[in-house]
């Protein structure tokens, strides 16, 4: 494969998943039918979604408290899902602002009760992630954005609160071992470490749920989904199986110490090739460093540019930074070989020695 | 192929659309990467959902007071989103309940405003579609269930109101030609006549939002989804894709002309077969007989589940009735060959033959 794939989200997928999932199109374990024809209250898609929360429980080590649902949509719809389930009008709930995607779930959540900001990285272009909290005592829950994909932030320890702790991890779900238990619900978006774009992963611990007085909308109602087991409606059949066998390769390759390993390994290569290289320079505050998404740029924007056509030249995908943030952007996710953080490596090198 | 597939969604898919699928999971269009890895931002996917939108306004003749939106979600999310976007607490709209899906739609809809019954069919158990309706003068839209899958009832004739007129159209979307310009709001989940399961196609005549107090959910708003042309957030990437490919299949096959012929040739079969046995009988009134869903009885309860362990061995798959209806029911959507209903034809004879 000569393209390196960088994408920040839909992004690369472990080559035995995409085989896996190519063969089920043609024929699902030998039904003579393709999984996308397969019905979803069969014990063929039972199984399925039975091996996927299997593994998401062994991974994040998660007990009977917790429920693990998969959902439609994506890490937008749960902007509105929370609060609508976790919070009444005239209640307080705690946001960071730490990036794009915090911010627009705590706007999101000023529909359904009134969230005030713990903290704001907005002074310094969400260069860093506040570690002081300012937490209203009657905030019902404080939300934080784990890994902040557009400005390569991501949260290292997560805070300790007595308030329940809901993290999005879109972006950074399964790529290191953490103490999953701190949070009372977690979701992500499945399309960056976990599969495929069209479905959510959402781990919740029972004790949150039904303490408001609205009335959720049947298919917003986590308690609901709980009870039918993810199968209240059709889900999105084929994007539960890709996330299963995601699932399934994380664990042969030997779980989120491995992973851990690998993007530690990953980051290290690259921050290092930027530190080491001063036409190159990261912003963001170096204990804050994405190990998913390292955003750097280069001063001069011409320069900047023919390094991003270099890119293209060399089958880099997916290395322009978000429209609101510039420069580069190179995204290390699960599925991510060395040798391609490498070759980018390489072409910096390259690319100091004749502009440095 | 040995199987044939009766499922009632998801449901079988033309092979062609299927090998397509499985080939752009290997490599999508000689990108070097598998369409489960592309960006939405791309022109490579923007081509996709262009594509899969102009093949719907085609299909459906929809002049540029239609837009076409395709979202997370199934038909489920609708029940919800609908009044969201179009009923204030203090409005009325109309509903036919003639089905459990139609009903569910009526009760989801209390949450966001007062819903009244314009007609119901559940005092003969669902079995036919009541043509008179009562409509408040004040309704501000008329919502029915075009296609009931589970009672196998469909409406041949749409009513005529000078209200907006809402098509749930899950089960008969593209089965035949229809005067789609009648409606002001088609909805569609995907996983039958159109593709994958895992995302919702929506058509919706532009003058009919904008006219509420509520303020609506982002991720729920369709005049939002319309300004973000369906790119809102990270879009169910595959499941679009492969609508895309079912569209296109359809126009090459030759439209809704060719596929309405082909429903009502398998139906015809079918249906003559059910009326010259007696041992089979249907209860819905033979107007409202549904061309893609037909549910039929053998009133032996220990002859129909002989007849369906029959169907099993033969390979037939998804031929019980629903739960809440029992019986035998026999999916035809637009990719089920002739022969298909064919072989159950022949099979029913046989059955007949002896247990007649």
């Amino acid at each position: 494969m000569s393209v390196h794939n960088f994408n920040s989200g839909p992004s690369i997928l472990p080559l035995p998943v995409l085989e896996q999932s190519a063969k089920a199109i043609h024929d699902f374990n030998g039904t003579g039918l393709s999984i996308l024809e397969i019905g979803h209250r069969t014990s063929h898609f039972q199984m399925v979604l039975d091996s996927a929360i299997s593994s998401v429980k062994r991974l994040m080590h998660l007990d009977d408290q917790f429920e693990v649902l998969f959902l439609h949509g994506g890490a937008t719809t749960q902007f509105m899902q929370v609060p609508m389930n976790l919070l009444d009008q005239d209640q307080t709930a705690a946001y960071c602002d730490n990036g794009i995607w915090g911010n627009k779930a705590y706007k999101e959540a000023a529909m359904f009760g009134n969230p005030v900001l713990a903290s704001s990285s907005a002074d310094k272009s969400h260069t860093y992630i506040p570690k002081h909290l300012n937490i209203p005592a009657n905030a019902k829950y404080l939300h934080i954005t784990t890994n902040n994909t557009v400005e390569g932030t991501q949260w290292h320890e997560y805070p300790n609160v007595e308030i329940p702790l809901i993290g999005d991890m879109s972006s950074d779900i399964f790529s290191r071992e953490a103490d999953f238990k701190k949070f009372s619900l977690i979701y992500a978006g499945a399309q960056k470490n976990m599969g495929a774009a069209g479905v959510n992963m959402l781990v919740v611990k029972k004790d949150i749920l039904g303490k408001i007085q609205r009335k959720i909308p049947t298919i917003m109602n986590y308690q609901k989904h709980i009870e039918a087991g993810s199968l209240m409606n059709t889900p999105p059949v084929f994007a539960v199986y890709v996330s299963m066998l995601t699932l399934q390769w994380i664990e042969q390759e030997g779980g989120l110490a491995e992973m851990g390993r690998r993007s530690q390994e990953r980051a290290d290569l690259l921050y290092n090739t930027i530190d080491s290289l001063p036409i190159f320079q990261a912003k963001v505050a170096t204990e804050d460093r994405s190990q998913m998404n390292a955003v750097f740029f280069i001063e001069d924007e011409s320069l900047q540019n023919l390094f991003l056509d270099q890119c293209k030249e060399a089958e880099f995908v997916g290395v322009k930074g978000y429209r609101t943030v510039g420069g580069i952007r190179v995204s290390m996710y699960n599925a991510l070989p060395l040798s391609s953080v490498k070759a980018m490596a390489d072409l910096m090198q390259d690319f100091a020695k004749k502009h440095g």
